[in-house]
């Protein structure tokens, strides 16, 4: 796979959240999950890590969400991050703040570190209690269960239904020294409907301290997993978190290092890679859309705008039945809140033109409903009106999305 | 019928946008639409009527709301309101503008009218020309086809492939004297996708100006036709008219007047009955969803509140599902942008408490299934925070949603 103007990124195929130096991770099953999957996981470092998270916007935030910005807050060091899914310890009150700390005690004592050194996050069932006995048996043995190869039995407990693991590992040489940044994620592609938390692991071996990490993982959330939509709905659950052992012997990176802009283009791809395999995994999905808008006024007005499209039901479902109905997107343009010049607007399809200057222009159905059959779609619209842009990614609305959600929780 | 807590408010049974007296109504076919449907209509007056309209806030707004504004700020009245289906005129582009005033100008040669007492509006495909020469033919004959008897006719006019028609008719009685409010509205129950338009036209006989029927209906529109969401999309052609030919012989109407909040109690009734049957009537839709929100620090974050639940997906399919998910609801009330104490937030659905004090209730699954088979599903959200309410409608997300909007527009 190539990367575009980054000649110095690399994909590692076979890659995983192991790869970068210093870090194993696996997974077992503790019986949260009725079904022998996998449900808890860790990732953890030989050494304590420079850690960055973001979290929900939601004012409802999980209990475990409360609990990893309190290690965060002891330091910028994370060690252990245990992840379980089938219950996401939401709505749960008092007691779920006490089960989401014990749990933070129980993989503290399992691995011998602060307490400070361990995140938790959860994802399933809201407004249940956590099966304690089975969640802290497991921990227990989690340690066994966490190896150099555990990438994959990680990646396992973390996913619901999702139809597809979403894993990527990206190597940059920086001052010479080859650099890995990994990334492992989980979607919405979920039968149980309450479960449609976005979950993203980073892991890297760079020199890059917790302030310079969080701000690479904040710059690239909001280029990636803050642009994507599969329905709209934000979770109580949704996390982020970027781990880094330093144990790649280059020059600590900062905006001053001649290479920033290398990793940052690194990190950045790890980060969108991981949030368009979340859209194209979307409950549903059959197509990745893809949502380009320019010359808006600023890239503020372009993200809205983007979302506005990906976010529309008649858009998506018009994707879905290949349909070039361009006049869903304007719509969108038209009603998203930001300044438009309503006599300035293209509209591409593809390489399809179906709109200039806010004119209809005459294309070819059928070649446009060919395209429109792709597993990929790009959609562009162009304002015209300064150098604001911005790139977003959705999924196409299906009958097997209202299948998925209308089914009953229990 | 009864209206709530009005007792000065009954329903007209039978009643049309003709009841009102100084009105008469009517529609054909002409041509726009291939199947034999009326697809041009007309609500005229006796007299110049004293008239209100509210538009889209899409950037887009289609050549025909323009031409009808023009016509308001000449002078605040109307004559004849004429409305065909079939083609929105919208992205049209210049040619659209002046098909629009041709339009116009046909209907006011027609009735021998000054063209500013004569309003237009159109809805149907996006982006391609109105057919002219049917368009003005039809005009013409359109005289002979509007009678005090043509309510039905021009409701068909209206309407593309809605299931129902939508209309109602009130009477409250101001000084003693019997005064009409009567309404037609279309929604978006459409095959033909780019139709999605919300029309609304208001009939009434009341004395009252221009500026009163306006602040009215801007209040009215609020608390109805803006609260309704069939999937979040906003059409380049929504428009509601209310015109009031001032026949009913009592005292003016204003504020100062002190049946004036029995008269406003009515007109809301009309517009809320007109916006609740569009979302009934939303594409695919099996149920109504009512909404209420109180407890917000304020109106408009009640408002705000409301709309991001009834706007949700994954509620729309799990009421569709009849499942009692509450934890999506509480995901919305989260994420609308507004303040929230994530502590005292109640939710029921109808009379099933599902939610205290942010704590889950234990309630009895097969009761709440039940009760989401009905027809009318209410969701009450509680905050605890203010004296800030609001309602809204919608509807539920089905399978039958997906297959209208990914059909070929072709």
């Amino acid at each position: 796979m190539e990367i575009e103007d980054h000649k110095h990124v690399h994909i590692v195929e076979g890659g995983s959240v192991t790869t970068p130096r210093g870090f194993r991770a696996g997974g077992l099953h503790c019986g949260i999950k009725k079904i022998t999957r996998n449900d808890l996981g860790a990732i953890v470092c030989e050494v304590p890590a420079e850690a960055a998270a973001v979290f929900t916007t939601n004012v409802f935030q999980a209990a475990p969400l409360m609990i990893t910005k309190e290690s965060l807050a002891a330091g910028g060091k994370l060690q252990a991050m245990i992840a379980n899914s089938g219950n996401a310890n939401a709505c749960t009150g008092q007691q779920g703040e006490d089960d989401a700390r014990s749990m933070r005690a129980a993989a503290a004592k399992a691995w011998g570190l602060p307490e400070h050194y361990v995140g938790v996050t959860s994802t399933g069932v809201i407004g249940e209690l956590l099966p304690m006995d089975n969640l802290l048996s497991g921990i227990e043995k989690l340690p066994e269960a966490v190896s150099d190869e555990g990438g994959a039995s990680f990646n396992e407990a973390i996913l619901t239904t999702d139809l597809v693991e979403k894993t990527i590992c990206v190597r940059v040489d920086i001052d010479g020294v080859p650099v890995h940044i990994a990334g492992a994620a989980k979607g919405s592609g979920m039968i149980h409907p309450n479960m449609a938390t976005m979950l993203g692991f980073m892991t890297t071996d760079a020199h890059i301290g917790a302030s310079e990490l969080q701000q690479l993982l904040g710059q690239a959330t909001d280029a990636s997993f803050n642009m994507i939509t599969v329905d709209g709905d934000t979770s109580t659950n949704d996390m982020v978190v970027a781990m880094a052992s330093g144990m790649a012997e280059h020059k600590p990176l900062n905006a001053q290092h001649p290479q920033w802009s290398d990793y940052a283009a690194a990190f950045l791809h790890v980060a969108q890679h991981l949030a368009k395999a979340i859209a194209r995994d979307g409950e549903g999905a059959t197509k990745l859309i893809e949502v380009t808008v320019s010359g808006a006024v600023s890239q503020e007005a372009a993200r809205a705008i983007v979302k506005t499209i990906i976010g529309s039901s008649l858009v998506k479902t018009a994707i879905f039945g290949a349909d070039a109905n361009w006049g869903r997107i304007i719509a969108c343009v038209g009603r998203a809140g930001q300044p438009v010049n309503p006599d300035t607007v293209d509209i591409r399809l593809g390489d399809i033109r179906t709109l200039e200057q806010s004119r209809p222009v005459r294309f070819d159905e059928e070649q446009a409903e060919e395209y429109l059959k792709s597993d990929t779609i790009q959609i562009h619209v162009g304002l015209h009106m300064g150098d604001g842009a911005a790139t977003g990614w959705g999924c196409d609305l299906t009958y097997e999305y209202v299948r998925i959600n209308a089914a009953y929780r229990t």
